[in-house]
């Protein structure tokens, strides 16, 4: 069966419409006709390959929300016709320790849809059955897609490292990942702080779920006050600064792929037990609470719609930071009805 | 009551036998004499100022173990007599919520014998007495003193981070805190592996419970290797290396108080969900514990004596790194014994 995608040819090069051979579902896998699919910052940095791993011609898009139209022989049929989410990872061995454990997501033989594989940007795609996961009734899919990689990157550090809800949390940086730790963390119950250098997005980030919004530059003047920060930001800040602003016990959790070293001095780690911690989204047993948690909260990513063939014009506009949250891709289908 | 200190007049001073008044205790104190005071780095930081919270004249020692003859109204005078270890903290409030929470060593309030009051190379010294630990029966009293501060100091990443006796454990520095962490290491289950500069030291770190020891230089060999590396020394590393010896999840916990900033990746924490911590002693709660364990697994500081009149002859061999593994001073009167 042949299907479409949008791919780049090579390095920055724009998407490009072109039809090739679907990737057969293997046994436990199964093949979404993709509805909607979200644009991450990420795909960018693959688009450019900023880190070195990117395969061209490439297909970004790890954001997905498709029907399930075929399966493996291993995968149950019936699960035809439901509506699923996908990530950035779409198969892991399901063998090794840490498949095994829970923690898949750090797997050594992880698959990814747009390393070396096939991203969302296109009619279908193909995965493994235990990382496409159903979206639960009361999910909107047109704005579900940037959950499944956005939201889960900014879910993980709650539920992963189970934050109690009396943690006070600060998110930097309102945008896409942020606008959604902000709902994410006020729903856990938490006292919720949002750190920016924009102030003009205090009222929208007041209305994600923070208490208050803090100026980045006022860093200083929070010393000791969070019990986490969640950095989305993916350049150089303030160390000292970011770390003083921690209680005894606190935590940095640092999701921002900034490419200089994250600089932390020895004593703000030892005196007050102060910590950092990373993590790259999360496993499908955490993926699959986060759906339900998302819909018993009315969590959402506050999204721009374009249709499928306008994502050269998204990725545009993500360029220059031209989006309040995040893109979703309509498939052509979907764009018309 | 007049009690003999071994004290510096100012920064860099050799110690000087004086008298002074002894600390009344208050209400919930006790007065230990001194039997035996280990001698630590931090000594040597403090009597140089290189934290720039010293004051002046300055007693140092912070490794007690003590005899209780005295004790303060609120304490049950039963205790007297009773031998108990003491490390950097003698007092807390024990009324916020580090303290009511089993983490009094984040008290904000935290008291230490060394900063602002008084130390051990003395012949008295008060402290609060929970923070003054009853040694076990089977505990040597002449060897238990660098337990109070070295020991705990690497006892605590294994128990107040709940590590696993599953985990791959290594310990990088073979000195004052590294014989001991490699103890508590072994007795807590973990396979174990001593880094090191000094191959020569191989033999001896495994008789501490080294399963293996490997040359620092070696590490960048060591990929993905140890779910836990605890850095007891103060200098700068090839923290990359460090941090690609840790397995997925796997956590860098640093003890040696190095003065210019750990430079880490932002994708070495995030991509395997690494992390780094740091610690500050521990709590009377872990004290309690530790003191225990040491019994049950025969753990004991390596330690060569001095009497306390040669205080002066240890701090100058600890400058030069010549002793193995901790000094321990002892009181005329135990020395005369």
């Amino acid at each position: 069966m042949s299907i479409t995608v949008w791919q780049a040819r090579e390095p920055g090069a724009p998407l490009e419409r072109a039809e090739r051979p679907m990737l057969e579902p293997a046994l436990d896998e199964l093949v979404l006709e993709v509805l909607h699919c979200g644009l991450c910052h990420s795909d960018l940095s693959m688009l450019e390959n900023q880190w070195g791993v990117s395969s061209f011609p490439l297909v970004p898009g790890h954001e997905v929300v498709g029907r399930v139209v075929q399966v493996g022989e291993g995968v149950d049929p019936g699960v035809i016709g439901q509506l699923r989410g996908l990530g950035w990872i779409c198969g892991s061995c399901s063998h090794c320790g840490q498949c095994l454990g829970g923690t898949g997501n750090l797997c050594p033989s992880l698959e990814a849809t747009i390393v070396g594989r096939q991203g969302g940007f296109a009619s279908h795609v193909t995965a493994r059955q235990d990382w496409a996961i159903p979206l639960p009734e009361g999910m909107d899919p047109a704005v579900a897609g940037p959950l499944f990689c956005g939201g889960i990157t900014v879910f993980a550090p709650l539920i992963d490292e189970a934050v109690s809800p009396t943690a006070h949390v600060a998110v930097i940086g309102i945008g896409g990942l942020g606008h959604m730790a902000l709902q994410f963390a006020r729903a856990w119950g938490c006292e919720v702080t949002a750190l920016t250098t924009t102030l003009a997005k205090a009222e929208e980030a007041k209305r994600f779920g923070a208490h208050q919004v803090e100026a980045l530059d006022n860093l200083a003047n929070l010393s000791g006050r969070f019990d986490l920060v969640i950095n989305t930001v993916n350049h150089c800040l303030d160390w000292g600064a970011v770390m003083a602003s921690l209680a005894p016990r606190g935590r940095l959790h640092q999701l921002g792929a900034v490419l200089e070293p994250i600089q932390v001095g020895a004593f703000d780690l030892i005196m007050a037990r102060r910590s950092i911690t990373g993590s790259p989204t999360s496993s499908p047993a955490s993926l699959l609470k986060m759906v339900e948690f998302c819909v018993r909260h009315n969590i959402r990513p506050l999204v721009e719609h374009l249709p499928m063939d306008r994502v050269n014009d998204a990725i545009e506009r993500l360029r220059r930071g031209d989006v309040r949250y995040r893109f979703v891709l309509d498939a052509a289908a979907v764009a018309k009805g």
